[in-house]
């Protein structure tokens, strides 16, 4: 049963195995007084280490001479790997063999055993439960496990430790353990306090499963916050979070892709699609949080770099930092001049210019220019398309 | 005059502007025990703050009274940004024309008044110059100035609080101030430890005036480091270099790319170019620290997002995680399966193909493969290439 008592255990148990993560202020959010936790920069780049380790830890002295077993392609595994390697003990982790390169080496680098299974993450986790059956390994579940929700708990009292009168935890939330954790830790604590959790457009299975008021399951789930896109969610988390949680809001990808470069830019830090949900939800007014103290969880930083890349393309889309022009010109001298001015005088830089002498749909003295410019925000873009306009050049 | 005593009144003082960074233990380079002192998560994202902060804070009345000018496109115009603000006094920044739109609006987030002048760096610097004679300005050196060089000292006094035996510290040079300042510190409190400095090979000022015992000026500078990029050391740094500073060696700019990478992955957090070189000497062997205790100041993360991107796909090059493949095949049928068969069994993960008929200067059967591949490092590209040579493929 999950206690306060468990979750102050774990925090005790847990300080061999993690580090202290800083709650740094932030100016990302200018309506309220913004902490972020960064669990991103947690030991194997995710919270996930402290349910694990705190679940190893309380294994018999059998169970932990047989060791244990887990399915995941992503930070559970590397979570229980490294805790696996600190109690001494070891560690399987099935994997579906299309998990990412870097992935399957993380997980190695912490001594852990991986098995690759044909087939996605259902196969694995399969997989899993048979070799657990064989070779009398324990199996370490993701989230719905008290133990496991114990370990993830104690972020809140972390939080709370160093703020005392926060108003509101904001949460991403997959299976639900993280947030089942800090919501029963941060209510017992403070039961005023509000606690809110976020989950990916793609992938809202604890949002609708509390929205209906019973556990569903998704058909399948889409979102780059691969983190948290979990199908359905657990029997104890579903259960906690109706009970503990205020309110879950979901965000869309574009909304999580301009918080990771929110991150990135203001804070130096990667965070991974999911642990970049609850910034979403701040930056994007999805929570009644206006001039409240408040701490988002970032949960975790394991993105791999290439989609890295694309997020940050697609951030910048979003921010307004980044614009294609696409202008019909006369085909005459000067043309590119004049517009070179008014961009240069509204302060755009010019990353890339592209001149296409006519196209069939065109006159055949006509071309067009293709400028791809670094601009400031929606409201610059707006200002250089009404100077153009207003000079008398025709925008595509 | 620089003392022990000034850098830590520097210390003192700083208390209300800076943000105490966390000295954080790396598996980066297997073999010394590494720590990385991340001021990248600094305030304003960089080290800078420290010593425009101190210098600020030194001021008399009547000089905060009319306030203060710098020169800059970076860090140390929000380092005195923000410090001025702090102290409530104005601040002026010149900044050549050509400064990313990003850097610019940093800067007026912390409140400066910037001045945008036409030009490089160098008619900045002029106007920076006169504008300080006609206004009464105090002008902020970004590293020759004794006060700047303490402020950047309680670096040292830091990382040695949390390390007391530590063996050797790590710091990136650019005109010389940060290291001057740690050097200094770490040697009146430990006279046996080591201080190595490291530039880009792109801009050796240091570099090249320690080696040839007296100050030389670069004819240009060419790097990603650009927060290191000074052409000239200034007189007391140089000196303080002399003095303080082991050795001073150099990192070319795939080094940096692949040691800004490895923190992104291994640490999730953003160095700029000028803020890795630290950890890419220490990754590159460019240094006598086997099995020792070695910190490395990662100095700061303020890389502008479009250069990240770059710089990722560089590092993946570098380390070999990424990796083109061209086969010439005989143009007939189950060619691409033996191909695939071959890449698969050797797990590494197919990112594209690009399959293109006879060129002009291939037989009229034959064709290209064009395969870009996500690969573990140098020898598993070593591996695929000698199997598919085995099996009578064609590289080309």
């Amino acid at each position: 049963m999950l206690t306060l008592d468990k979750i102050y255990h774990a925090a005790y148990v847990l300080k061999d195995v993690i580090r202290p993560t800083a709650l740094v202020r932030s100016k990302i959010a200018p309506d309220c007084e913004l902490y972020l936790k960064s669990e991103n920069l947690q030991v194997t780049g995710s919270f996930k280490v402290r349910g694990s380790g705190y679940m190893i830890s309380q294994l018999s002295d059998e169970e932990k001479a047989k060791g244990v077993i887990a399915c995941s392609a992503g930070n559970h595994a590397q979570g229980v790997a490294l805790a696996a390697q600190k109690y001494g003990i070891k560690a399987v982790i099935c994997l579906p063999d299309g998990a990412p390169i870097s992935k399957v080496e993380a997980t190695k680098s912490y001594g852990a055993e991986v098995v690759m299974v044909k087939g996605v993450y259902d196969d694995a986790y399969k997989r899993a439960l048979e070799l657990r059956d064989e070779m009398g390994y324990t199996f370490v579940h993701p989230f719905d496990d008290d133990d496991v929700i114990a370990g993830q708990g104690t972020i809140g009292i972390e939080i709370l430790n160093e703020i005392k009168d926060l108003d509101a935890i904001v949460v991403p939330v997959g299976g639900g353990g993280l947030i089942s954790g800090v919501a029963y830790a941060a209510k017992h604590l403070k039961p005023d306090i509000k606690v809110y959790g976020v989950q990916a457009a793609g992938a809202p299975s604890m949002f609708n499963s509390v929205k209906n008021g019973k556990k569903e399951k998704l058909e399948g789930v889409s979102t780059i916050a691969d983190g948290i896109a979990v199908k359905e969610p657990g029997d104890n988390t579903f259960e906690l979070c109706q009970k503990y949680v205020d309110e879950i809001v979901t965000v869309s990808e574009g909304e999580i892709s301009s918080a990771i470069l929110a991150l990135i830019e203001q804070h130096k830090m990667i965070a991974e699609g999911a642990g970049a949900v609850s910034v979403a939800a701040v930056m994007f007014d999805k929570l009644p949080i206006k001039n409240k103290k408040v701490a988002c969880v970032v949960s975790g930083g394991n993105i791999d770099v290439t989609i890295l890349s694309r997020v940050i393309k697609r951030g910048l889309l979003m921010s307004g930092r980044n614009y294609t022009l696409c202008i019909e010109l006369i085909d005459k001298p000067g043309q590119l001049l004049g517009v070179s001015e008014i961009i240069a005088g509204l302060g755009a830089n010019v990353i890339s210019i592209h001149h296409e002498r006519a196209s069939e749909t065109m006159d055949i003295n006509g071309c067009y220019l293709r400028i791809v410019l670094e601009t400031r925000n929606h409201e610059h873009i707006r200002q250089i398309e009404s100077a153009l306009t207003s000079a008398g050049y025709k925008l595509v």
